[in-house]
Order: C-alpha cells, then sequence, then structure tokens
C-alpha cells in the first residue's frame, strides 16, 4: 500500500468526520499513518470519536472542530485551524437532505442543504486544492451517491448537491495530475450509517434498500485499495452492476423514474 | 404541435432570454402564442429583443425586467413583476462561466457562478414549480450542457452546475407527471451563440469545436419537436452519439480526459 503520510502529508481533514462513513473514513486515514482534522456537528460525536481513536491509534493526533456546515461562515474556523498545521488530505464526507417535493422546500431550506453539499463544499476545495497544488501533494477523497448519477425525485436538492460534488471532484483529479494531486470521487450505494438507516423507505422498498446495503468499513476498505488509481470509483458489485445497467440498458427517464419509485 | 398557451398558460418566463439561445427560445415560445416575460442583464439586448418582437410578434405581449443573475436578490426583482400575471411557462437559460483550475478562481467568483447556476436557479424553481402545481399546469424547459455529463477540467463550475440543473430538473419532471406540469432538461453540445464564439479554445480543438456546433434556432426547433414527450433530452446527432459512446464504450475517467484535453 502506498504511504499515505509520505506521500500526501501529515494532517487529513475530514468534514463530518466523527461517525458513520465519516468516522470509517478517518479511521483508515488514522490506519495509513495520518494525523486528524476532524470535524463533526455534534459535540458527542466528536468527545466519543476522541476517545475511541486515542484508544485505537495511540500514536494518531486528534484535533477536534464542532461545526455545522449550514453555517455559510463554518469554512474560515476550520482554516483558521488547519492553516497552522501541514495538511495533506481532505475528505469531504458530510451530505445534507429533505425529503419532499421541491416546492414544498422553502427556499431556505434549499439554501440551508446547498451551504453543506454546495457552498461550503466548493469553499473547502478551492483553499485545500490551492494549498496541495503550491506544495505540490495532496489527496482528496469526496463522496457521492448514486442519486447523483441518477437523479432523486423528491430527494432533488440531495441528488443534485452529489451531482455537483462528483463533477468538481473529476474536474480536480484531471487538473491536479500533474500538480502531485490524488483526488477520487467514491460514488456510493446504499451505505449502512446511522443517518441512512433513520431515512430507509418502510415496506418492500425498505428491505430492498436493506439488501443492496454495505457497511462504512467495507465500502471505506474498497475505496483505499483503489485510491491513487482512479479519479471516479463506484463502490461496491451492486452499485457497479446498476450503473452499467442504467448506462447501457435504460433511458434516462427510465433510470430517474426507478429512483422516483422509492420514494413515491 | 400542443397548444402551449391552452395547455400551459398565458406568460413565459425566460431568464436570458433576450440574445442567443434564450432569444431562440423566447421566440419560439411566442411564435406558439405565449406572452413573454423577458430577463437579461444587458438593457441593449433587452431594446433590441423589444423592437425585433414587436415586428415578427405584433399579438405578443413583451414585458423585460434587465437583471444580473450574480446578485442574490435579483429573483425577487423577476418575482416582483411576474406574480401579478398569469404565468405557466419558465425556462432558465442563463449560465455564467470563467476558465481556470478550480483554485485559481477565488471563493468569491466561484459564489458568484454559483449564484446564476445554482442558487438563483433553485430559487426560481422553487417559486415557479410551486405556481404551476398549485394551478395544476406548467412547462418548464431548462438547459444543461455535455459539460455536466463529463465534467468539465479548467471550466469546473460551470459543468458542475450543468449536472446541478440536470439532476434538478430531471428529478422536477419526474414529481410534475401527475401535477400537470411538463418538464424537460435539454442537454446541449456546442450551440454557435455569441458566448460561445467567444471562448472558443484556438487551434485544431477550436476547429473541431466549431465542426460539432448547431445554431441556437436549430437547437430550439428540435427541442420543441420532443417537448412534452421526454424529461431528458439531448439535443443533435452528434451529442447524442457521443453521450452513448461515452455511457457504453468508455470510463468516466477516459471521458473526463477527453473533455479536459480541449481546454489545456
Amino acid at each position: 500500500m502506498t504511504d499515505f503520510k509520505e506521500k500526501y502529508g501529515q494532517y487529513a481533514v475530514v468534514i463530518g468526520g466523527a461517525a458513520g462513513l465519516g468516522k470509517a473514513t478517518s479511521y483508515k486515514l488514522a490506519d495509513n499513518g495520518l494525523d486528524l482534522i476532524v470535524v463533526d456537528r455534534s459535540q458527542e460525536y466528536l468527545d466519543q470519536f476522541r476517545t475511541s481513536c486515542a484508544k485505537d491509534y495511540p500514536n494518531c493526533d486528534v484535533i477536534t472542530i464542532q461545526g455545522n456546515l449550514t453555517d455559510p461562515n463554518v469554512m474560515d474556523k476550520i482554516f483558521a485551524v488547519s492553516d497552522k498545521k501541514s495538511v495533506g488530505f481532505l475528505s469531504y464526507v458530510v451530505a445534507f437532505h429533505k425529503f419532499g417535493k421541491l416546492q414544498d422546500l422553502s427556499f431556505d431550506e434549499h439554501l440551508s442543504i446547498l451551504n453543506v453539499n454546495v457552498i461550503n463544499f466548493i469553499k473547502c476545495m478551492q483553499h485545500y486544492v490551492k494549498i496541495f497544488a503550491e506544495q505540490g501533494h495532496g489527496g482528496i477523497l469526496n463522496y457521492s451517491s448514486l442519486t447523483g448519477v441518477t437523479t432523486s425525485p423528491y430527494n432533488a436538492e440531495y441528488g443534485a448537491g452529489k451531482a455537483y460534488i462528483k463533477s468538481i471532484t473529476q474536474a480536480v483529479a484531471y487538473e491536479g495530475e500533474k500538480e502531485g494531486i490524488d483526488a477520487m470521487v467514491a460514488t456510493l450505494g446504499v451505505t449502512l450509517t446511522p443517518t441512512e438507516l433513520k431515512n430507509q423507505p418502510g415496506g418492500e422498498a425498505g428491505a430492498a434498500v436493506q439488501k443492496m446495503g454495505m457497511t462504512p468499513e467495507d465500502t471505506v476498505d474498497e475505496i483505499f485499495e483503489n485510491f491513487g488509481k482512479v479519479h471516479s470509483y463506484y463502490v461496491g458489485d451492486h452499485p457497479k452492476a446498476q450503473v452499467k445497467k442504467w448506462k447501457t440498458e435504460m433511458t434516462e427517464d427510465e433510470v430517474a423514474a426507478y429512483m422516483g419509485r422509492f420514494y413515491e
């Protein structure tokens, strides 16, 4: 395996990094020898993370920052801490969604979701990509979702935000090739995180979703086996097969209808 | 052809509707019997539009609004006018881009682009989709780009915004089916608008781009032949063939590299 610390740098910034998929990402980075700057909206999750990480990775320096990504100014607080350290890795894990028809969410609700999935994401990317390009090394792992590939009726803002994240990360991955930056967008199907389990649809749709699910740990294991080798990566056998089918056998309208029926 | 006015409503709001692709869209809607509320950042384009439309469609009521979509408050000015009319159609044509590596644009520059391509877009959609759903009829035609399908290195914010617009419009198209709303996202290849001609790459890449181009009028003719029949529509033979090839024969990394080489 690549020596991450030598190749990318000392500290990894993980946004939404204290629980679920974020915790699995942070742990994997600690396992690869990096120190951590972990941002999470929950102080409780951060405290739990600090305790468990101290036990599991006693040599890992853990800096925690409480911050809610719906706040348009939150990144400044994060930059003020991280700019004093040598940062070589970024993972933007946090995501926000609200179910409902597009018009049933107010503009302020849309904007609140956009702050998490789009506006603070690009603010974060602009800041760290600049640092990584200047120092000539860095790694970026961002998360997208199949809903970003298909569209997501009744969850439109989330799906569109995930499409945005995927597109930006792919562009940076190409642009960064000549600057020592490895970037990957990992597109996930159903990941069995606390948020996911809470929001699954009921009945048969819920059962179907559950069956497709992967744990955060399996997700992250597969990602890190492929990190640095590919820019756009679909995680898991089922998502890979689904995307292939969507691209080759179905129209985009059929695919959108397939996704729409999950939350109807 | 569908009677647009009877099916969708009296006025069409066309954002960025006075020149290029926007003018072609406005003209096509006038040709289908709708009255127009045309928004553009250029008062000169608006004046020219008013003059030529009065000549070509003397029965069309044209309301013009000068507004720059980089302004986060511009939609309020538009709503104040359009809410006094019976609006049945929306077309969001305006788009903004700046070339350069992601980190070479400041966050404020990214935010300025986001205001046009994402934030004011969703504000606009939320407002009119709500009206259309309440009245039980409406049509929506939004524009995306192949760069929203592939990613767009050195033009990342634009490509990601176009991916966002495509995803949102597809979701609304599905959600709106039961509410009398027809929505389409038309994904364009190279369209020979004044902006496009100004921004083409030089040399062989520029010549290749030019050869693929379609006029705004041909673009809009093809779209309106398919409006109401399909939600996600690729305009032109060349884009249709490209997307098919990208989906079936190339990896996403290969497709991104293909797009990246245009502006390298």
